[in-house]
């Protein structure tokens, strides 16, 4: 008998979770690249039976799904009709009801501003069994791809991940400012004028090195590095696309040095 | 002809990053969960011909390497004769020049409290090309674990990162705890009675609720839950041992609706 690889099953040294029927697996995807998936991460993708995913998780990485997978879209995008948060998790409650392995994929973390927490909150009602699984943030990803780190010993001994996007008026830009600590930045492309002001009139200097990253950890990322006060006309000048993370610290300096990807290209 | 899995290969349904002799991955092994490893990461461990480690890559981990593998320990422990940071590098910068595959595997994610722009500086002023491979850091992980999200919609828009050990006299406290943010210590066990001391000083009150996890991730995990007034005496007397991550703000307070690990447990 000969036995060939099937690239169906997961081949894998070790014993992960069990994914039981009538369970959900709220899982991160990453930031984009099919490398940074975690090893239950993908054994979600191989062994669900019906995949809830959201706009960030990128094609790639939806490829890795078992063929005989249900794939259900609930994106939300900016500015585009989207699907609500209830109907999403009232989806989720109703698949796990009716018995199926449900694997419920967003981009980043589920915990990192992607609202996993709600999501599971409303499986804890209910008394549906559900799993998290971290993925690895784009907010520190994004920035380690383009030879940015989140903290540096000599440069910080704190770092804020904050996000721009937000219904109930925002974080305390200024007070967030005052602690002199990097700021990691989430769905800020649209507030950075404010964001930036703010922060400048919390004592951030104009000459605040801002790195701004796109596509992270993809083969299209792309990354500009600008100072506080000019950030917002060489966004607007570079013909980049939200959404991106935006770094904001003197770690942005080691930039120069520490940029890797060029050299290793092609990556993935 | 019979083709058996072998163990010693790594059967992934993607292609990843090639891994060339005379380089250096600079990878974070994450919080403990082997299940939380990268695809990269795991690729690390089954190519790599020299792999140089950390105290906090646990066993179940290690195990995943390659048998023809050389293991090399380089761990800092707090209060041990450990390796000088120059040492490490010195030592990446020789196994790679001889032309070997050099995995640095460190716990957690190396550019975040990891000293990985350390290492990575010094192997780019070399010219040994490495890559960067972000983990999965146990300050978010070891929450998300213990059913605390970092983020939660109506909670929070901002979160903080901060290391409690520093050559430096650490951050500003009273400036961190006036954000209102969050708050996730890494490092902090010792230096917890003048944190906490600082962070009421600076306006948080002593009902903060706070979360102490150990072992995140592992079969291990231990989870206290006390507030700030009370943290220090309820860890002293907990029985529980450093490392912890900990965690200080009202996100503690989702813990019992989200705690979802006793549900599926045994894990991993």
């Amino acid at each position: 008998m000969t036995a060939e690889p099937s690239s169906d099953s997961l081949s894998l040294p070790l014993d992960l979770a069990d994914f039981r029927p009538g369970s959900v697996w709220l899982a991160g995807a990453g930031p984009g690249d099919p490398g940074l998936l975690t090893l239950l991460a993908l054994q979600g993708l191989r062994q669900a039976d019906v995949i809830v995913h959201d706009a960030l998780v990128g094609e790639r990485i939806m490829a890795l799904a078992t063929p005989s997978a249900r794939l259900e879209f609930a994106g939300k995008r900016g500015g585009k009709p989207s699907a609500h948060q209830d109907d999403i998790t009232n989806r989720l409650i109703e698949l796990a009801r009716e018995g199926h392995r449900v694997l419920r994929l967003k981009g980043g973390d589920p915990f990192v501003f992607g609202r996993g927490g709600e999501e599971a909150q409303a499986l804890a009602e209910r008394g549906i069994p559900f799993r998290i699984i971290p993925g690895i943030t784009a907010g520190l990803a994004g920035p380690a791809y383009a030879g940015i780190p989140a903290t540096h010993r000599t440069a910080n001994q704190a770092v804020i991940l904050a996000t721009g996007h937000s219904c109930a008026g925002g974080p305390d830009w200024k007070a967030l400012a005052a602690t002199g600590a990097p700021l990691i930045l989430y769905m800020a492309w649209k507030g950075l004028p404010s964001i930036a002001a703010a922060l400048m009139e919390g004592g951030r200097s104009a000459d605040t090195p801002v790195g701004v990253v796109t596509d992270a950890t993809t083969e299209r990322q792309r990354v500009l590095v600008t100072s506080l006060g000019a950030c917002v006309a060489d966004l607007e000048a570079s013909g980049m696309e939200p959404p991106a993370i935006i770094v904001i610290g003197e770690v942005v300096r080691l930039r120069p040095v520490l940029n890797w990807l060029p050299k290793e290209l092609p990556h993935g």
